[in-house]
C-alpha cells in the first residue's frame, strides 16, 4: 500500500499480501484436513482434493474482505469459499472443510504463520546492523568526541563507546523479540468453544499432526489468551524504540552544524548539497507509531470468555503493521549503519570549539589536591573566561594563569587540556558492551 | 487488504487504494501546473502536458512505493516518474513538473484531498445512525427496562432515553468531528522552506488558484503544524469511542441470558441458533485500536524546524488507519441500529426476575415520610427477603407486611412494584437529549 | 508528589492535591443538601448542618483513599464519614446526607468542579506564552535564518515567521482547548440510574440549584457519555503537542553548535558552562507522556449501559495527570519564551557557513531564463564546488564564473548570495498567521 | 492521593510516597560516598557525616519538587539540600557530596531501588492469585458450563478449565514480568557523560561497593539505553492485560442475568441486594490505563546522545503509575479469586435454557455417520425448533423424531443432551494449562 509505503520492506509487504494471507489460511485448511484424514475421521479423498484446491490464487481477496465484514471474520467467507470450490469438484468432500475447527483457528494459525515466515526476514537485517555496529564501534574505539547530554556538551567520549552502547541496547533488544516470537509460534486448534470436542478421541492425535505438517509447537487453545503474542508485540515495541534512538543519534550528528557522521544516499535531485537522513528517518518514524500500535493490542487483550466480541477483531491491523514496521526500521538502519561516513576530525573540531569548558570537571581534579576544591574552581572558570575573550585555546589560557602552572607538573601542564586524556573507562566500558 | 478488511469499508478502502492515493497526487502536480501557467511562470504547452499525463492508471504504484523507501516520501519517486513520463512526451515540458514544490505539499495536499473524498462517506453514514436513533428512541418512550449500573441491576429507564442518551453522545461527537474534519481541508503549498520564495511575486495568485482548483481552503503553509490534523484525528478518537460505548451496550444486551435487543443478520452456518453481534464486534474493534493510532498521530506532531525528521513521515498510515476504521464503525453501527430488533418483553422479564429489589430506593420513599426512613428501610429488606424465598412477588410481598399495608392508600399499594412509575425525569430528559 | 514533580505547577499541584479534591466532593454533598432543602425535600436544618460540617479538613484522605478501593470508589467512603460526622452532630440530618445522588454524581462533579479550578491557571500562562511569542515574532521579523528541513539546511527564512508559526499553531491549539474546557463544566446528578428519580417532580428544581451553586451548566445525566471530557482531553493532547514542537525548536537552536537561541536559566552548578534546556524539557517532558494519556482516556470511554464496570473508575488519575502535564508545558514555555535570548548573529554565521547552496535555487531561477535550466544548474553546482575548495564565499565563486556575471545585472550579481533577498512571502505569511 | 486512589495498594502508595522517593535518592548518595572513601577518593570522615545525614524525614519534599522544576530533575535540589545541611555540620565533608555522580546517577539509581522494594509485593500477590486459580480450577474441573463465544452460547466447557486458562496465562504473564524486573535492578553510575571519567583508576572499585552496598547487579551506564525498563514495563502491560481478561470474565459472570459467579463484598449501603464486581472493577480499571502508559515509556525511550533532553524526565510519573496499577490490579484479583463464590446451579441452568441448542454440533456428529451430515443437521435443526416451540427439552424432542430414534442406540439417545458429555478434551487440557 502506498499510505504505508515507508512503514515496511518488500519481503514483508510480501507476506502480509493478500495472496500470502489467504494461502496461511488455505494451509490450515489443507494440514487440518491431511491430518484428519490420518486420524480416520475424513475420508482420504477429500483430505487430498481440499489440499490440491487451497490455492490462494484461485480465490478472490476483495470478496472475501468484503464479505468478512459481515461476519465480522474473514474466516467464514473464506472457509464458504474453499467449500463452494471443493464441491464443484466433488460435493462429498466438501462436507469436510474445516472439519471441527472454529473460524478463530484459521485466523489465528494463519497470523502466526505469517509471523514464521517474517521471522527470518527481520533476523538476516538485524545480524546485518549487529555486524555493522560491532565492527564500527571498534574501528572508532579511540575517535574522541564529544559527550552531549540534554543536548548540551558534556566531557569527552568515544564514537567507540557510543556505537558499543548501540550495539548493546539492539542486541538486548533483539535476544528479547527473539524469544517471544519462538515463543508466539504456537498452532491455534480448539473447536468452537476451546475443548476440541469435535474431534472426540481424535484431538490429541489431529492436533500433533496439524502442528507438525505447519511446523509449529502445540500448546491448548489460546483464543483469548493472547499474552504470547502480547510478549512478542511488546518486545518488537522496546526494539524498535531502541533503533529509534540510534536513528535519531545519527540524524542529530548528522546536522549541517555539526556534521560528524553522514548516512549513505539520501540525495535530493532539486538541492544537490542536501544529504538527508532519509534512512534514519523511516526508523524513527517507525519508533513514531509503535507506542501506539502497542497499546492498541494490549488494549485488545481485555477478551471475553472463549472467544472475544471485538479484541481478537482488532489484532490483525496491528499486528501486521507492527511487524512490518519493526521490519522497515531495522532493515532501515542496517543500511544506514553499513554505509554510515564518520568524520572524526569534525568530531575532535566540534570537542575544540566547546573552548575546553567540558574538560573544566577534569582540571578541578587535577588542581584540587594542591589549591583545594573551591580554588581550583575559580582558577577553572577564570582560565574559561580568558580563552573566550582571548580566542586562545582553554590550554594556554589555564598556562597563562600561575597559580595553576605553579601547582602541576610540566608535562601534565602540556597535554592539560587533552580530551583523549579524560575519557575515563571509556574503552573498558565499550568491550564490556560489546560483550553482552 | 485483508489484513485490515474489518477497519475499512468498500467506499474507503477505494479511496485509500494506491490508484486513489496517486491521482490525489497527480491532481496536486496538475493544478500546481495550471496555476503556474495562469500566473505565466510556466508555459501553458508544459501545463497541458502535465495534465493530461497526470493519470494515476499510467503509474507504477508499486516501484514508487519500494523507491519511497530510499528517500522517506513517496513524492519524490512520484515527481521523478511524472517528469518522465512527460519528458518522454515533450523534454521542454518536463522542466516544469513540480515547479517551486516540495515533496511534502504534494503529499500533504494528497492526504487532505483523501479525507475531502472521504468525508462525505462518513457524513452519509452518521446521517443513516443518527436517524435510526432518534426514530428508535421515539419507538421505545415508554419501553421500560432494567438500569444498569456496573453490571449489576439498578433503578429502571427506559429504551428510549438509552438510545436517546446513545443519539446525543454520536452527535455531539460527530459535530466535533465535522468541524475538525472542515478545518482540516487546507491546501499545503509552502516550497522548500515554507516561504514560498520560489514563486517570487506570484506565490498568492497560484496558491490561490491551486486552492480553487482542488476545492480547498488557503493558509500559510503548515509543515510541521499539524494542530489542524490532530483535532481532526482526536475528534475521531472520541466519536468512534462512543461508537463502541453503543456497540459494547447492544452486544450485551445480545447475550443470551440477557436476550433484550438482537442485530440483524450475524447467523452463522455451522451454528444456526446463534446471532453473533457481528456489526457490533466492527465497531468494538474500531474503538479498541482508536486511542493507540491517535496516540501515535500525536507523538508524531512534535516535529522539527520548517520539516521533521521522522514525525510527518508516521502520518499516512495513522491518518489513513483513522479514518477508515472509523468510517467502518459508523457505517456498522448505522446498519446494526437500522436493524435492531428489541424485545420488550425480555426487558420486562428481566426486570421483574430482579424480584423488585430494584424498586426498594421507591418503596423506601413513599414509606418514609410516614415511617421514618430507618424502618421503612427494615420493612423493604424484609420484603425483599420474603419475596425471594416465597417465589411471590415483590409487590405482593409487600402488601402481606401489615405495617406497609396500613401505611399506603390502596391505589399506591397496588402499583407499589411497577417500575413504570417509578421512571423519574426518564421522559423529559429523552426529550432533552433528542434535542441536542 | 516527587514522581511527578516535573509534570505540573504549583498552583495546580494544589488543586489536585487531596483536601482540595476532598473539598471538590464536600462542595458538591453541600450544595445538593442546600438545593434539596430549598425544593422543600430536605429540612433546612439537615441542609445547615451538612454545609457547615463540609470542611475538607476534618476528613482522613488516606483513610477515605484505602476504603475507596474495596467499593471502588472514592464516594462510599466519604459520603460515609460525612454521613458519620453530621451523625455525631445532629442524627436526624445524617439521614439526609447525599440524599437522591448516587457515587458517580459526587466524584464526576467533584472532577468538573477541579477542572472549574484549574481552567483560568492554564488560560494566565497560555496568555503569557501568547503574548511573548507575538512580540517576539515581531522583534524578528527581519532576523534572517536558515530554514532547517529533515534538520538540514534549506533555503532561508526569518526568525519571525518561525515565531509567527509557533503562535498560530499554539492559538489555534488554546481556541479549541478553551473551547472544549467550556463544554465540560456540566454538572453531573442523575441519581442510581439516571433518570433522578429518587426527586420526584422536584428534579428540575434541584438540578438547577446545585448547578447555579456551583457554577456549573446543566444537562441531562453523562454517567457513561464521556464525549465531553474525551474533546477535552483530545484537544490538551494537541496543544501540548504543539508546545513540545516549540520546545523541540528551541532545544535543537541552544545545541552549541547551533547556539542561535537560549532560555533563560538552566544553569547547572558543576559546569558552569552549561545552559541546559530546563524548560524546553519539562514540555518535551509533557508532549511525551500525553499520547498514552489520551490513549487512555479513549480506552476507556466504551461504559456499559448506565454506569460503567472500569472505565470511568480509570478516569481520575488521567484526568489529573493530563490537566497538571498540559500545565506544567504551558507554564514552562511561557517563561521559556519570555526570556529567550536570540543570537541573530549565530543566524547569519550558520547561514553563511552552508556556503550559499541554500540559495542555489534562488539563483537557479536568476539563472534560468537565459541560460535555460539544465544550463543553469551545472553552473550553480560548480560554484559550490569552487566555493568549498577555495573557501570563498558562493557569490564570489559565482561571480568568478564569466557566464554567470554575463548573464546577471551588476546590481544583481553584487547581491546574488543575499539570503534576505530569498525570503519569499515570509513577511506577509507571518502577519497572516499573527492575525489568527 | 485521592485522584489515584484505586490504582495502588497501601504497600506500593507507600514506596512511592515523597518519603521514600527521597530516602531512596539519599541512599544512593550515601552509597556512593561510602564507596569512594573505601576506594580513598573521599575522605572518611565526609562518607560518614553524609550517611549519618542522609535521613529523608529531614528534607523538605515540597521544596525539591519545586525546585526541581527550573532544573528539570529533582536531584540537583536534593544534591544542593543534602551539601547544604552536610555543610551546616561539616563544610570541609559538603565537598564530597555526590562525588563524580551526575543527576541522572541518582534518579535513576533511586527509581530502580523502589523497583527493587515494590517487587515482593507484587510478588506476594501474584502467589496468592496463583494458589487461588489453581485451587479453585481442581474444584471446579466437572463444573459443566456454557462456553460462550462473542459473548453467545457455544458448546459447553468447565469452569475448571477456565480457571485453567487464567491461571496459565496470569503464570506466563508473571515469569516474564519476573524476569523482567529482575534484570531492570541495575546500579547507574556513569558520571557527567557516561564514561566514569571523574572516577580516575577506581571507577571499578567504586561501582562495585556502591551496587553490593545497595544490593544491585553493575553494567555500564544505561542513561540513554532504557531498553530493560521498557522489558519490565511493557511485561507489565500484558499481566495486567491478563488480569484485565479474568476480571472482565468474571464481571460478566456476576451479571444478575447470568449469575454463575460473585467476588466477596462489594456490598452497596444504599441497594442491599447489590453485590458490586468492585474488585474486578480496580483490575479492568488497571487494563484500561496500562496501555496508554506503556505506550508513554515506549514514545519516551528515543532518546538523544549521552543523556536525554525530555524523553528519560518523562519516565517517573509513568514508572511509578505502571508499577502501582499492576499492584493494584494483582492485590485486588487475588482477593477476588480468593473468595469466589461459584454458583454450578446457575451454570447448568444456563446451559439446560439454551434448549440444547449448543449440543447441536455433537448431535449431528452421532447422527452423521448413519444419515448423513445434510440430514443430520436437518434434524437437528427440527428439534431446536420443537424443543423452543413446545418448552419440552431438547432431548426429548429429538426422541421424538422417529429417524433419529431409529438411528441411534437406546443409550446414547438416552444420554443425547447430557452437556458433560460433550467436553472433548477439557480436563486434559486443563490439566496441561496447570502444568504451565
Amino acid at each position: 500500500m502506498l499510505t504505508d509505503c515507508l512503514a515496511t520492506t518488500d519481503a514483508l509487504a510480501g507476506i502480509f499480501s493478500d495472496e500470502s494471507v489467504l494461502q496461511a489460511m488455505l494451509d490450515f485448511e489443507a494440514a487440518l484436513a491431511r491430518a484428519a484424514a490420518r486420524a480416520g475421521v475424513v475420508p482420504d479423498r477429500a483430505a487430498q482434493t481440499i489440499s490440491a484446491l487451497a490455492r490462494a490464487a484461485e480465490f478472490d481477496a476483495a470478496a472475501i474482505a468484503r464479505d468478512a465484514r459481515h461476519s465480522a471474520t474473514p474466516s467464514i467467507p473464506l472457509v464458504k469459499a474453499l467449500t463452494a470450490r471443493v464441491a464443484s469438484v466433488d460435493p462429498e468432500s466438501a462436507r469436510y472443510v474445516h472439519w471441527g475447527a472454529t473460524s478463530q483457528d484459521v485466523s489465528d494459525t494463519a497470523l502466526v504463520l505469517l509471523l514464521q515466515r517474517a521471522g527470518p526476514h527481520l533476523a538476516a537485517d538485524h545480524a546485518r546492523l549487529d555486524d555493522a555496529l560491532r565492527a564500527m564501534s571498534d574501528r572508532h574505539a579511540a575517535s574522541v568526541m564529544l559527550g552531549r547530554t540534554l543536548l548540551q556538551p558534556a566531557t569527552p567520549t568515544t564514537f567507540g563507546l557510543k556505537a558499543a552502547g548501540w550495539y548493546a541496547s539492539a542486541a538486548r533488544g533483539w535476544r528479547r523479540l527473539n524469544g517471544a516470537w519462538d515463543s508466539a509460534l504456537v498452532l491455534q486448534l480448539g473447536g468452537a468453544a476451546g475443548t476440541r470436542a469435535a474431534f472426540g478421541a481424535h484431538a490429541a492425535t489431529i492436533v500433533d499432526a496439524v502442528a507438525r505438517d505447519l511446523g509449529l509447537r502445540t500448546a491448548p487453545p489460546w483464543h483469548t489468551d493472547r499474552d504470547r503474542l502480547g510478549a512478542l508485540i511488546g518486545s518488537c515495541g522496546v526494539y524498535a524504540a531502541t533503533l529509534g534512538k540510534i536513528a535519531r543519534d545519527i540524524a542529530l550528528l548528522m546536522q549541517a552544524e555539526v556534521a560528524e557522521a553522514f548516512e549513505p544516499g539520501g540525495g535530493s535531485s532539486t538541492m544537490p548539497h542536501k544529504r538527508n537522513p532519509a534512512g534514519c528517518i523511516v526508523a524513527i518514524a517507525a519508533a513514531t507509531r509503535m507506542p501506539g500500535l502497542v497499546a492498541a493490542f494490549l488494549t485488545g487483550m481485555v477478551q471475553e470468555h472463549e472467544r472475544a466480541a471485538g479484541g481478537s477483531q482488532a489484532e490483525w491491523p496491528t499486528v501486521s503493521a507492527v511487524v512490518q514496521t519493526t521490519g522497515a526500521a531495522v532493515s532501515s538502519m542496517a543500511a544506514v549503519v553499513e554505509g554510515l561516513t564518520v568524520d572524526t576530525d569534525a568530531m575532535r573540531m566540534n570537542l575544540e570549539k566547546t573552548g575546553g569548558v567540558v574538560l573544566a570537571e577534569r582540571v578541578v581534579m587535577l588542581l584540587a589536591p594542591q589549591l583545594g576544591r573551591d580554588r581550583a574552581q575559580q582558577l577553572v572558570m577564570e582560565a574559561v573566561r580568558r580563552s573566550r575573550e582571548s580566542g586562545h585555546g582553554f590550554g594556554r589560557s589555564l598556562q597563562d594563569l600561575p597559580e595553576v602552572s605553579r601547582a602541576l607538573a610540566p608535562d601534565v601542564l602540556r597535554d592539560i587540556d587533552r580530551p583523549d586524556l579524560y575519557l575515563g573507562a571509556a574503552e573498558a566500558l565499550r568491550k564490556e558492551l560489546l560483550s553482552e
